[in-house]
């Protein structure tokens, strides 16, 4: 158990810049629960900042190398949480290998998401329904972005991200292509299926154009108010109940 | 049209704290598509600023009686929005009288809630499919923060918003209560209805104990994969597309 140096506490608030996180391949995970989560998981941790209390309740068989020992006024200055009285963990970033979709399996692909709240509650959803991979084109949010980190609960130590071309992949790709659209097939009249992918746009401009030549089926939620649109990962949630089911 | 003083600046700029939004009885919308909703609706939008472009694409006749023109980087400051090239709009709070849900309606209550983007993406999802009323505990996040008005997207311009003791109003109402559970019905098994109230628990506590006596169907939304829960959000979304298709 090591005091925090000046230079070790500057060095993990660097990882707040993607830049930082990318040249590193380190990123950060706050709070007890998805800290506990990260320990038990694939992921590397390469260093543990926490408090004595949270020390206690964590098996000693979970501890990395490198651990600190802090407060929480401490602790909430590492990172973006406005308080965090347990724990904050540094983790090696995977190295993204280049999955196609299984032809038995569902899978989200995300398309030019910006929201980090957005992509994070989707890894989420994918992990409540037990979906194993998302997609992500090159132009959306960074998956480590803490705010993303946080909003996945720990779902991200159960969900494999991938960052892929997404028309290359959805070109090859053999079986149905879902999304979401405002003028497509009623939702209510389409049969659950166990295989598939299903795309999601960006907040502000939906689908690419890159990619509409591969969506074979377009999706509805049924608007019975006077609301726009709905939020993408309310649409991703609705769509992935009813299609799974 | 006036230019802006640094008395209205100031003023604007306190309308970030709930406290000042309170005493004035104002809130601030960011954004041209959110601004144009309000200065639609039956709102009282007291004040606009707003850049040279927004006022020429925006009906005149929509105009309050003070308005102030201004650049982007000037507007940015104003708000909580990063960049704003568009319009800010100080609105009049409305009174919150107190309704009992009606036997004929399907209405959300929302009991604790404390992120402010769930409540205006629930305020989202309410508007989509037509609900009209939402119910706020008093222990919630404030309906007028400004991360709320922006993640409603123009839809708190069509659902009312009430604070209520909700233990009070549950406890006279006559239909089904409906909550989200990790161990009640499965929500698939549920039929449609018209009529209702879906209660919405805390991130962090769920429901209180307060309002248990007059939930009457708990609904599970199946967990397929390693997710603790589920976005409440989310979980709304899901519940009213299936209660109400």
């Amino acid at each position: 158990m090591n005091p925090l140096s000046k230079s070790k506490i500057k060095y993990i608030k660097s990882l707040q810049l993607k830049k930082n996180r990318v040249h590193e391949g380190r990123f950060i995970v706050e709070g007890g629960k998805s800290v506990t989560e990260f320990l038990k998981s694939d992921f590397t941790v390469v260093a543990l900042v926490a408090t004595a209390e949270f020390y206690a309740k964590t098996n000693a068989g979970l501890y990395p190398a490198d651990c600190y020992v802090t407060g929480a006024d401490t602790l909430a200055t590492l990172g973006t949480f406005k308080s965090n009285n347990t724990a904050l963990a540094i983790v090696a970033t995977c190295p993204a290998t280049e999955p196609l979709p299984g032809q038995d399996e569902f899978i989200l692909a995300v398309d030019g998401l910006n929201d980090p709240g957005n992509l994070g509650t989707i890894i989420r959803i994918a992990d409540w329904f037990g979906i194993r991979k998302v997609l992500l084109s090159n132009g959306s949010v960074e998956v480590y972005n803490p705010k993303v980190v946080s909003a996945t609960k720990g779902s991200l130590t159960r969900v494999a991200v991938y960052y892929v071309d997404l028309p290359t992949v959805l070109a090859t790709y053999p079986g149905q292509v879902y999304a979401a659209a405002m003028a497509g097939e009623d939702l209510a009249n389409v049969e659950p299926v166990r295989a598939g992918v299903l795309v999601l746009g960006s907040e502000s401009h939906g689908i690419s154009a890159a990619l509409s030549p591969y969506i074979t089926r377009n999706l509805t939620i049924p608007r019975q108010g006077g609301a726009e649109s709905l939020n993408v990962a309310v649409a991703a949630g609705i769509i992935c109940y009813h299609l799974l089911q």
